[in-house]
């Protein structure tokens, strides 16, 4: 991973991640030079958007806590090992919007299952190859959900379909996941306007960029 | 799970695991007059289903060996929960087609991912809801697989394409598999006919209805 930066931005329905993630990639352009790749989970090759499209289906309303988790896990190895891997591999900068910590807040803690058990499925998915640095957008979920109603090209998932009091136990998961990787993962406020939190996000890369 | 059995039938391609369901059923019910209900792994159920169009589809040639065992792991997981655990619940007797130990000897051993990491995402899945008996039917995997391109209308899927020394490592991944779960799985030699092999079958099954 010899100058690779692996960078992934986490957060609740509505928090800005699309947003943060093309400003900071044209701020990383314009500051260094250094390309930079931006994926998604899950999805972002083949395999996994096929999973995607199990995991997203708002027909699946039977699908069970576990069998999520799982599905999850799957399409993170595909996606890892056929992008974030090689590009990592090349010196690239690749930013990811969700990977773990969506998986640990989302299954392991608002959905009950743990967030230790969610944890230990995604290291056999990711045999340790984690982020260098994870920027949370935090937000109030009332707030979240309503930008997404106001978004009107956005498709509904079935994620989409849970109640405000599961979106507000997922921002208290990722409280918690914090907790469990403090050097890994700052929270900005996702409240303010995009400019200012594109600039935060910048503070925190270009410190990790200094420190390889 | 009060009077509920639960018997897997397991093997390589071709070692007449439908078959021997279909006569064993026929069999449970002339002997007991009890209820057997078959079902099959990857599937089962509409969700499982669909992630099985996933592991099998033949376009997926770039699936890594992380992503289907965590695939296969996903859809055990719903199809327990669906179609398992209620049937266990009401005393039913289920007949299942595959089940952990082909996670086991397919991806743990014939791909090289380790029998103990493979069986620890499956407990996750499984939650320690283990068969009460499963079958064995091992048979060389040359007559195995020239039984199946004897048959004109089983389709292709993404594991036949798979070299015959990879499915000698599953014969291989099989026996190993038998030597941690010695009380659960007993071997039946396939290369017999179907009748006595159904024999045998029964003679075991009638002896886990005894102990019950």
């Amino acid at each position: 991973m010899s100058g690779g930066l692996f960078i992934t931005i986490e957060g609740g329905e509505g928090a800005g991640k699309t947003t943060l993630i093309s400003r900071l990639s044209e701020r990383i352009y314009k500051e260094t030079k250094r390309r930079t790749r931006s994926t998604r989970e899950p999805g972002g090759v083949p395999i996994a958007e096929s999973i995607r499209k199990v995991i997203l289906d708002t027909k699946n309303t039977k699908m069970e806590a576990k069998t999520e988790a799982l599905l999850y896990a799957a399409a993170r190895r595909q996606h890892l090992v056929e992008i974030v891997m090689p590009a990592l591999s090349k010196g690239d900068i690749i930013i990811c919007d969700r990977f773990v910590d969506s998986s640990l807040a989302y299954q392991g803690y608002a959905r009950g299952l743990g967030i230790d058990k969610v944890w230990e499925i995604n290291r056999f998915a990711t045999e340790d190859c984690m982020p260098h640095l994870t920027l949370y957008l935090d937000l109030d979920p009332e707030l979240g959900l309503s930008r997404i109603e106001a978004n009107a090209h956005r498709e509904v998932n079935r994620l989409d379909l849970e109640s405000l009091s599961f979106h507000m136990k997922v921002r208290e998961g990722y409280l918690e996941v914090m907790k469990r990787f403090p050097d890994r993962i700052r929270m900005l406020d996702a409240s303010g306007n995009p400019e200012e939190i594109a600039d935060q996000a910048w503070e925190h890369v270009s410190g990790s960029l200094s420190g390889q």
